[in-house]
């Protein structure tokens, strides 16, 4: 590698493979930054495992974030990596509490682009009231990562009464969407490709504890929650159709797309309904507790949007059916392929 | 990037990055790979959360691995991804129970790597009594990464009455070394430069929480535990040091090395104290315990060298001292700088 790629900014701005090493320097960053930037009496023992006092039913998830490029309007790789674990949590029926953050770092990252995303991992967890209590950062020689990947894995406690999975819609229960789709997946992509629109378009990144949590104390029966991220909402309504084995039935007209989202995926031939979300979440509810549900979303910030878009069926199971603007009756499948690469 | 790359084998035989889309490719890596590897009731529910029930103190702890290669004699980056988790939640006295697994691949992994790496996991997992219950898989594209990094987060149950931290070590402690230093670092070192030995080296690579419950069954009170892996045993005496504000003293001759280790060492200019361990621990105990502990140790498989390496002291608080085969006393400072990166 050429040393002239160092000479932009002095070479103690930058990331170097010794603060991976387990040793000095490392030590330094951690006790310089993360102890600091999430101040919790569980990370600053700087022992190999966080302890924590837990009891009941724990939900317990993992999530690896390589998005391109690392910042992109509405938010960053930082605020995508809480987001994201917080809101696999959440869809457990969970509330989160406690996160690991595990940096993959290329050798070479600058320190100001290090601490604005620790910063937004800071700003993150606080809005999702989790605790970041142990972590890892490992550094590999230029060329061998993309400036920086990162993993968290959670746990969140199960209230009880809570039982929440994809395996649990019943024919006749009601799906609702919390908002808008598609937005994350061409957010990313506009700052990757250097499109740019009229209004300009954020990431609808956002951790959904709280929204999750307001919608359990209307109905702690809720049978499904997921968040359609990789694969869009048709993949997300296909897992849950799978994994129940019932059939689900959408009205294209209740999908709620901006006119952003819209241009852009007709302009690049791609499908809102495969785009990525980060900050949606679909629900299948019992008919009759749909309507308060959705009341109680609107009240939230991150489900003012939220509408009913169909309903689960007997008919064709482990299929998703979609009525067209137009009244005509599509299949819906899982994604194929995979048009938008490192959305996530 | 030319798609003779691609020629030496068919594509399907290759990770393609529509594995890591969220949709078909990847559900039919999940459901044909990982699902059946680790077979659990918590992973094949393939929701976005593992449920699991738990309660007490509870040891969490996350470490990514991006050793190269990922294959190495002894083991590989499979093995290492268990055995490290595992090794951090039974430093904390825990009993390890549940890990998560999240790989990024580079688009173009050979699936019979994939295949043997999972086979690792799956069989250092059954070793080490812990399941994996839950995952993700994320692809990058072709030089976005170097062939496999794996995230592992782990939960574990600590025992009732047993405190362990790097902050308990009391003058008058002894420092008590499970077995010989350096094997890792140097088996991987050599595999990655292409030396070799007369004869054959391995690392050290192994799942310590047997070793762990056989020592906490003998002495509950046992005060520190630790695993010198990067940075090596020096660095792992500096930081209970450091966190307990005690002194340490060792003495170089009670500490094992291997001939090929010390031989590879002096060739290339490293120091033993320095290379990282996978397979070993460093624990600190009660001096009444220490015989009764080191006997324990030496019946198990993984604890048969173990040695009284050195004692705890109120002199020299923060510093590492060690008396030398010659009689010198020299201060042993943690690592600086990073002499072999990606160990791990």
């Amino acid at each position: 590698m050429p040393h002239t790629i160092y000479m932009e900014s002095p070479l103690e701005d930058r990331i170097l493979l010794a603060h991976g090493s387990g040793g000095k320097l490392a030590h330094e960053l951690i006790k310089s930054r993360f102890v600091p930037a999430f101040d919790n009496t569980f990370l600053s023992r700087l022992d190999d495992s966080a302890v924590i006092e837990v009891s009941g039913r724990l939900a317990f998830t993992t999530d690896s974030f390589v998005v391109s490029p690392i910042f992109f309007p509405g938010g960053d790789i930082g605020r995508l990596a809480v987001c994201g674990t917080v809101n696999d949590l959440a869809m457990a029926g969970a509330k989160p509490l406690y996160l690991s953050l595990a940096l993959i770092i290329e050798e070479g990252l600058l320190q100001s682009e290090l601490s604005r995303i620790i910063g937004s991992v800071r700003e993150a967890a606080r809005e999702a009231d989790v605790e970041i209590v142990t972590g890892d950062t490992k550094v590999v020689n230029r060329g061998s990562a993309d400036r920086l990947f990162i993993n968290t894995a959670g746990v969140g406690l199960i209230p009880h009464g809570v039982n929440i999975s994809g395996h649990n819609a019943r024919p006749g229960d009601i799906v609702i969407l919390s908002g808008t789709i598609g937005d994350h997946g061409i957010a990313v992509l506009s700052q990757r490709e250097g499109l740019s629109f009229s209004a300009p378009l954020q990431s609808d990144c956002a951790p959904l504890g709280g929204l999750v949590a307001g919608m359990l104390k209307i109905s702690p029966s809720i049978h499904c929650l997921r968040d359609p991220t990789r694969g869009g909402l048709a993949t997300t309504l296909n897992e849950i159709a799978e994994q129940s084995g019932v059939g689900i039935r959408i009205e294209e007209e209740k999908i709620r797309v901006r006119s952003e989202v819209l241009g852009a995926c007709e302009m690049l031939g791609l499908d809102p309904l495969y785009i990525a979300n980060e900050g949606k979440l679909v629900a299948v509810v019992p008919p009759q507790e749909a309507g308060r549900v959705v009341e109680a979303m609107r009240k939230h910030q991150y489900g003012k949007d939220a509408e009913i878009i169909g309903e689960v069926v007997a008919e064709h199971p482990r299929r998703v059916v979609m009525k067209t603007i137009l009244g005509a009756s599509l299949i819906v499948d899982m994604l194929v392929g995979d048009p938008l690469p490192r959305i996530c």
